[in-house]
């Protein structure tokens, strides 16, 4: 167990902070009280110079770096980025991630219980937008007193979190890293999210969101759901190089099991994820994905948006991601350097698709490490 | 009216052939009598020389071109190109479009009775290839008196079929069109169909394909399944052109209605085409599709498996098109190069992506009637 446990920060807590102020969600409605559940792992210095937010993606949560108990099968999901000596180095930083409002894995979320109703809030949970998970992420770095984030990183939808800091609170981070993301979705975005809701809520076992009052889940549904997302992560060569059209046994048997071990791969990871992932959850964040646009305020003007930012940009994006390609990436760029925002670009040689984000990448390791002792030494760390 | 049929083939009636032969699918089983509808446009002359065979794509069918009925809304799935004086020219050229094995407009498939039970076929309706459709087509065209095709056209699954006849009956094509096509699924085209094919699975109306026996349709899963092929027929860019993030309504309205043009667009295609088609016969139609893989037999050698042919190839890509990209086109032209067998390929600029194959473009009007003419001279037309 030692071994595992080198270059990683070990065995991590999770903590939780409730807030007992309501927060007013941008969809007009607000919670009373809600609660956060988050890791963090290093130390905050002492002149608290030193703090990094990294906001999760879609279905991912405040478990990002580190192993929960000593025989978890796998760490956190940035566990190659986090860790001492890593890119996001421990041994200078103290890094903080939270699991987003509307989530499933501790903050709370439709399976929480409503107060006001004594039940889960289920399909009635509101739905929360990216500005809203920044407001609140902004109460718990209140809380853990820290004045101002050396860096907000995230990857996709947690690129998107990065780059919504920088427009509402511009002072209070020094850096934004936003790393194969994009500036709103794209209709062929926004298209793929509609068929995966519409494959949960055509589920039986959905009841319209108050499954849990039937003891039932939606299981076949968030597993298309997640089949459908799971192509979409990969490239169509990473598909290609990893599957191709290997048999799942030897030659055709014309029939409906499974012929192709990317049809087995695809069920599995559908499955897994149902088991472990909440149904009402899942739609709430395809919702957020969707109303993400920061710069429709600014008469579609993302240069607008981003004009009133004061922190430095570092934008990555990955050659073969087809659902945020580097395009997508370009847009940001192009749009902060309309009103000289400092920005730096690196589009990364990876086939690995969109879930090039989460892999472990020379190239991408390479220049994480560089940007960040930079940040280090502006930090005096 | 009469403006409508101009430069249309204008009224059509569709015919059905019976065969009374038993058809020897590939999957090993096969069935003692079957029938194919199908339509002609324009006649054939003495010497039979200008017949051509359009094979349809996943979901189309025998109604190419013209009109069933003065009312009819729309005509034929091809009607751009086949009519007279069109790239298809009906003055010149006698034109065949059958509805394939296993489909739900007329040739036999899952909703036909079973002579054998009184039943309709449903789920125990054999497994079909392209190589049983290319065999069956052959009866027909046995039946029609013609001895070998002017040429063999086909767009998509289609292009697949006109390879197939290529290979499989050699002396009786001249030319052979393949569009949009690709020499066999990739592990992301695979991966899609899986989940359409899973979305009709898991629909509580589907009863494992025997939904005509309890009087339901699992037009849910259907829905679903069509919607999620349609985001693979249009590119990013012409969704993003089409629909953009356009709202239905004012503003945004937080909750899971629809929010954005798209997916009202697609719930509306969804749900049209499953008033249409046949579940059972779309889940055929996908594993075709998957199946498809001439080379297979040849030791995964295209180019060995194209060495018998003896026809002329046409083969048309478009720019955009990300389900069967213009890469997928040059496996086919490279595979014909290595043995000289003679081929012209031409990559048309279109944004329209997939579909483009059956939209009314410019250039591809202009080179595929350049290519029928000089088709049409060697029929000494």
């Amino acid at each position: 167990m030692k071994n595992r446990y080198e270059n990683s920060v070990g065995l991590v807590q999770p903590q939780t902070c409730t807030f007992k102020e309501p927060i007013h969600l941008v969809c007009g409605r607000q919670l009373n009280e809600y609660q956060l559940v988050y890791e963090t792992y290093g130390s905050l210095n002492e002149n608290r110079s030193n703090a990094i937010l990294v906001c999760h993606a879609l279905s991912s949560d405040h478990h990002a770096a580190g192993y929960h108990h000593e025989d978890d099968s796998k760490p956190g999901w940035w566990e190659v980025y986090i860790g001492p000596g890593k890119p996001l180095d421990t041994d200078r930083f103290y890094i903080v991630c939270a699991n987003n409002l509307g989530g499933c894995s501790g903050s709370t979320g439709p399976t929480s219980i409503n107060p006001e109703t004594g039940n889960a809030y289920g399909p009635n949970f509101p739905i929360v937008t990216v500005a809203d998970w920044v407001s609140s992420q902004k109460n718990l770095m209140e809380v853990l007193g820290i004045s101002q984030w050396a860096a907000v990183v995230g990857g996709s939808l947690g690129g998107m979190q990065a780059l919504q800091w920088s427009i509402d609170f511009p002072e209070l981070l020094r850096h934004a890293i936003v790393i194969a993301s994009a500036p709103k979705l794209s209709a062929q975005n926004i298209a793929f999210n509609e068929v995966a809701r519409q494959a949960i809520k055509s589920d039986p076992h959905f009841h319209d969101g108050y499954y849990y009052d039937y003891h039932s889940l939606p299981q076949g549904g968030l597993s298309l759901a997640r089949m459908l997302g799971h192509i979409t992560y990969l490239s169509d060569d990473a598909m290609g190089s990893k599957f191709g059209r290997a048999l799942k046994a030897n030659g055709y048997h014309y029939g409906y099991d499974v012929e192709f071990e990317v049809e087995s791969y695809l069920r599995y990871q559908g499955s897994r994820f149902a088991n472990q992932f909440d149904a009402n959850s899942y739609l709430l964040m395809t919702k957020a994905l969707d109303y993400f646009d920061p710069a429709k305020d600014y008469g579609d003007d993302l240069a607008a948006a981003l004009a009133q930012t004061l922190c430095r940009f570092f934008v990555l994006s990955f050659t073969s991601d087809w659902r945020f390609s580097p395009k997508r990436s370009h847009e940001i760029v192009n749009a902060l350097l309309t009103h000289n925002k400092p920005v730096s670009y690196v589009e990364i040689s990876a086939h690995h698709g969109h879930d090039a984000f989460l892999m472990r990448i020379p190239e991408y390791i390479t220049v994480l490490t560089t940007y960040m002792q930079q940040v280090a030494k502006e930090c005096q760390l």
